[in-house]
């Protein structure tokens, strides 16, 4: 293998919010207090915003004198701009030996005062969105360990939340297994990951195999999944992951309520059934016993009457089960993977 | 669609060879003369060189006086150093004017004396290797004229040959027909393309339709495959591309030797039908008509005799033409074409 790495975040985590006030740009703030509370020790608010994670506020003097080891930007403020008191915050930050980590598409080595500020301190500056240097073609070499990789009908369909349910029921069964980010979101979530789609082409596989390095025998990473086959833009994407992913196992995400691919409305959404086969057809290359183990379908484009049958006839038609994660929980499909595995 | 546009090379060339003198290591140098003669000016050779492409010696000043638009560096000498030598010759054309066109992996940004000659002159620096900037997400939306794509069950088994050949052989039976590059050597050959692999992931499909834009009904764009579907390492740039490319027709290449996948000795080499299948099944995502028209096999593993009978087989085992094109040509593929469209 290698020695490159996958990003990695030193908690605890202050979590900037500044003055953001839509809770719908705040998604990657909510979900660190919602899967890493622990982590978590507050959050900074400019004086009168009142988007509240639920965590203390603090300012950096605050944050340095609880122990947190890096500021994560919380926010992303569609057509918003990243004004002074942004930039000036984040040098304080830095200037303090905070990280700073970054998901939006700015990078923080253009802002001088953070630069400086970081230099001075050996603070360090994390753009998630940029793949760590040296990662390697993939060799299709098989690994020690088991790996489930969440597979998607579309994007934008749950791969990430479910993947962050399941490996979270997992655990509260007893499993060993471990949440695997392949997006910015996901990689402020998990404290450490690969910005999959940001990887040069040659090397997708490469990175997918970096992410999910040999393991324990018993070992589970359930890998975030990314895009999908049957998507235009980015079905080359989601193919070099499943290869390098090497997967014993994929749960198929859903949306019950979509008819066609987001961004190529001319592209029909595939069946379950289509998208489980071609999934592992195109899997068995890497990874010969290759089987689906769950559907995790967001129903929330149904009526509150017809979800229950839907997804009672779903996991008739295809012998597995069949869960809503958001409001059914995972542990159907736990219970299934104990049984294959 | 975008204004961005792929890579151009201004013709006609000066072809730099240096003191490069190992054959294998001059392909570029000899497939731009093999294939785009007209465009070739000459070479260049330190003295004492014995290695000749066949065409005129030249110096810079007479390659200026001959009309010459760029110098290509022809030549990869693979574990051989890029001398003081080579950067004195290369910026010297800079300098009276010349674009230096450069398919290796250093970048020539990092050459001062080059970069200010260019900067002095006008002269442009183009790394073929490197991506125009601002490719856009693709997205699958038809577009006129007709696209013809080389896939692959290995890298390596002669794509970019079967490309030109192919090009060439309906350019030479009356089709207007086009060769579209997706790599170095292709690029260079071409004068234009686009270096797919080294896209970022999330845009590789965007570039394949930037490469084989809008155009006359009846025209064809044939394109350079990358990779395999069934490469552990490659099949994402694989996937991309096809999707991006909306192939009416695919012809799968082939070595007829080849037992396992390049770089992954563990994957077996899929049979040709195999490969057919799932390139069509995976192409109907933006290409809902497109179908197989023939098979390039690479015959150079087989002895003389079983050639032909190999040929003759998998003809009639797929119900195509099948030929290698290095000894046959392409001709029984072009009369295919013109059957089915």
């Amino acid at each position: 293998m290698t020695d490159v790495t996958q990003i990695e975040l030193r908690a605890p985590y202050l979590v900037f919010i500044g003055d953001t006030d839509v809770p719908s740009f705040a998604k990657t703030g909510f979900g660190i207090v919602q899967w890493r509370r622990q982590q978590v020790a507050g959050q900074l608010r400019f004086a009168g915003n009142s988007l509240d994670l639920g965590v203390p506020d603090m300012d950096i003097q605050q944050a340095v004198a609880a122990g947190v080891k890096s500021i994560l930007i919380g926010v992303a403020p569609i057509g918003g701009s990243v004004g002074p008191r942004w930039i000036s915050v984040l040098a304080e930050a830095a200037a303090a030996g905070l990280d700073v980590v970054n998901g939006l598409h700015l990078r923080l080595e253009d802002f001088p005062e953070i630069v400086a500020a970081a230099q001075a301190s050996g603070a360090a500056l994390v753009n998630v969105r940029v793949p760590p240097p040296g990662l390697p073609i993939g060799s299709g070499n098989k690994r020690s360990g088991r790996r489930l990789l969440m597979v998607g009908t579309d994007c934008a369909v749950g791969k990430k939340y479910s993947a962050l349910a399941l490996a979270a029921a997992m655990s509260g069964a007893g499993i060993n297994a471990s949440f695997r980010a392949t997006g910015q979101t996901g990689i402020m979530i998990a404290g450490n990951g690969m910005p999959i789609d940001a990887v040069v082409a040659d090397f997708i596989a490469g990175a997918a195999e970096v992410l999910t390095p040999d393991n324990d025998p018993q070992h589970w990473d359930v890998i975030e999944g990314q895009g999908s086959l049957f998507s235009p833009a980015y079905a080359g994407v989601s193919l070099g992951l499943l290869h390098g992913s090497q997967p014993d196992a994929i749960v198929v995400c859903h949306a019950a309520d979509r008819r066609n691919i987001i961004g190529s409305p001319q592209a029909r959404i595939p069946t379950i059934a289509e998208c489980i086969d071609l999934n592992l057809r195109c899997g068995r290359i890497t990874s010969a016993d290759i089987q689906c183990v769950g559907v995790c379908v967001n129903t929330t484009g149904l009526a509150a009457s017809e979800r229950e049958p839907y997804l009672a006839a779903l996991s008739t038609e295809l012998g597995l089960p069949c869960v809503d994660p958001m409001t059914d929980g995972c542990e159907p499909i736990v219970a299934h993977i104990r049984r294959c595995f």
